[in-house]
């Protein structure tokens, strides 16, 4: 079993990495837990349900299963408000735990169910995606979007423990494989050439899931990202670089809408921009902006962004949380492996958008 | 001016107290904020709003007031919801402020929606009520209710700063100020002998408003609870004690929907079923309940509970957040001044009940 300790202040967590963890979730469980609450959605639950269920239920607490409706675009206050009208219904207390099983959409609304039921009890993230393996089950951010927003409204909430069984990812479409192969390659470019060289030398190797590739991969991730997170758990500083691509790939979500693009895609389209954006800012030689280009293709990512009309596309980025006092803000990279975070003249910007929106 | 300094892990904070500081809110304001929030509701907008607004801007910053409907039934989900989207749709970012006016339901509405608000900003308490300004306004606890019970979703997220105007008292109705008086009189029930002595030799001044008597019963209320909290933050232990009386008191606010009976008289009279289930089981004297009884009617809050049905007080109090695997937690007091937590045989609350439902 591959396991990678995080340790951020008030809070420090295991996440375990193998195969058929599924079946070992009762041992995430704290021994004072009174009752559970395994959130899902319908199309996980089909898959995995009754083995989860089976294993917590030998905790011989009482499981109650809550079914969120699947995807993005239910990731509201709204759709929340059921996990709360269960957990009240069910009489959840101040020592009930929840289990999130799914992608960052069940994980990051049952971390802020989490967060928020009681003034805060504990959670478990059984993440069933490769994207919120590497990412979101990682770090303590949780929320829920709001209509002029992504992640608008949430919380700093730090699961009990992370569980990640290697084997579901062989039920999961391929493009969410490279959404999630977007993370990834992410944190070689931020923080770790030689990972970022080996991304390079595997992706053929990653997109067909090749167990011990993986392995490695999902490893590595959740260890870079929980060094960052450990260092910065509030995003004040240093964690803002794990956002490289985000501020063009909100923009792209927000503005197709939720759920069109997969999250991941839309970050690996906009670390291309970001890559753009930092060789007219900050350096970033050209050669390596089609590095970029090339490897977020190979892992099967988008590289050209939708056209939304450029007064929106800044009105987009705008909007988002980095954005401070009116001024966008960005993750750049000076070359790969390294990251800073600044803010970028708007024509720099809308030479970017030019040359990455299709 | 009174100045009270709360020192909680990781955050620290004053409380000043005295008359006319609704015109120095600027001073509460942190020199890195962007814009403010003013957060308040109609009633208490049409008697301070303008000289809040205009103390705020004199920061030079931008002030955008947001008005509330009045009144506990609407501190829900959906309400905060209307923060959210004038704060998006004002370009607020992570270094804006938001400033609590109003009572407690205004200000645990505003806490938490700066609490969970791009995952936290900052804000500050401007308490108008009695009740708030030596209770809900100070401690970190903000949230909103839920159908099936008060308070069930919420966060702990401290103000920079709370600021207490004692003149604002003099537009208070009286029922508020008897509901203020009774969680006054509740930090000498559980921690301070001597001052509920001198709360009964001065209940008369205390309702009538005399400002000097006001004022030292909320320095003394605020200190009382600021080191409860410092001691105890999150509520693992110590800071229970102060909710004597709010087991039974919210479930009068829940049985009979809330604002019918105001927050602080529905505590009051749960004083009142505390200090009777203390005689049951932790041998609080009799001849002490019945000084319960006259100081709780002396301040002018109801001793004769609500006749919800034996079986659904119950079921009411067993939804409270204090329960634990399905078993009520109450506070009670072995003597005035005292203040312990646990578990009541069942059969003792029904005779409770039994004598203090009308």
């Amino acid at each position: 079993m591959n396991l990678v300790d995080v340790d951020v202040p008030g809070a420090r967590y295991p996440i375990r990495i193998a195969p058929g963890r599924l079946d070992h979730l009762n041992e995430a469980v704290p021994a004072d837990a009174t009752t559970i609450g395994l959130v899902t959605n319908p199309t996980v639950a089909a898959l995995y349900g009754d083995r989860a269920e089976r294993a917590l239920a030998a905790t011989g607490r009482r499981v109650v299963r809550i079914e969120l409706p699947d995807g993005e675009a239910h990731k509201d206050l709204e759709t929340l408000n059921r996990i709360f009208d269960t957990l009240l219904s069910s009489g959840f207390d101040r020592r009930s735990v929840l289990v999130a099983l799914g992608g960052g959409v069940i994980g990051d609304m049952t971390g802020f169910a989490a967060a928020v039921y009681m003034r805060g009890i504990r959670f478990v993230q059984v993440p069933t995606t490769l994207l919120a393996q590497v990412d979101s089950s990682v770090g303590g951010k949780t929320g829920v979007n709001h209509p002029l927003g992504k992640n608008m409204i949430g919380a700093f909430h730090q699961p009990v423990a992370v569980e990640i069984d290697t084997d579901v990812l062989a039920t999961l479409p391929p493009r969410e494989v490279s959404a999630g192969l977007a993370e990834v390659i992410k944190y070689g470019m931020i923080l770790d050439e030689p990972f970022w060289a080996w991304c390079e030398d595997h992706a053929a190797q990653l997109r067909a899931l090749d167990p011990e590739t993986l392995g490695h991969a999902i490893r590595v991730s959740c260890e870079l990202k929980a060094q960052v997170v450990a260092k910065d758990e509030r995003e004040s500083g240093l964690r803002a670089i794990l956002n490289l691509g985000h501020t063009f790939g909100h923009a792209i979500e927000s503005g197709l809408g939720y759920g069109q693009w997969l999250h991941g895609e839309a970050v690996g389209c906009g670390m291309v921009q970001a890559a753009e954006l930092s060789a007219e800012v900050v350096g970033f030689p050209h050669a390596d902006v089609e590095r970029v280009r090339k490897l977020v293709a190979a892992i099967g990512c988008p590289t050209t962004a939708p056209d939304l009309g450029v007064e929106r596309w800044l009105a987009l980025m705008r909007v988002d949380k980095k954005a401070e006092g009116g001024e966008i803000r960005f993750v750049m990279t000076p070359r790969i492996g390294h990251a800073i975070t600044g803010g970028a003249p708007e024509d720099a910007v809308r030479r970017v958008l030019a040359r990455t929106v299709g």
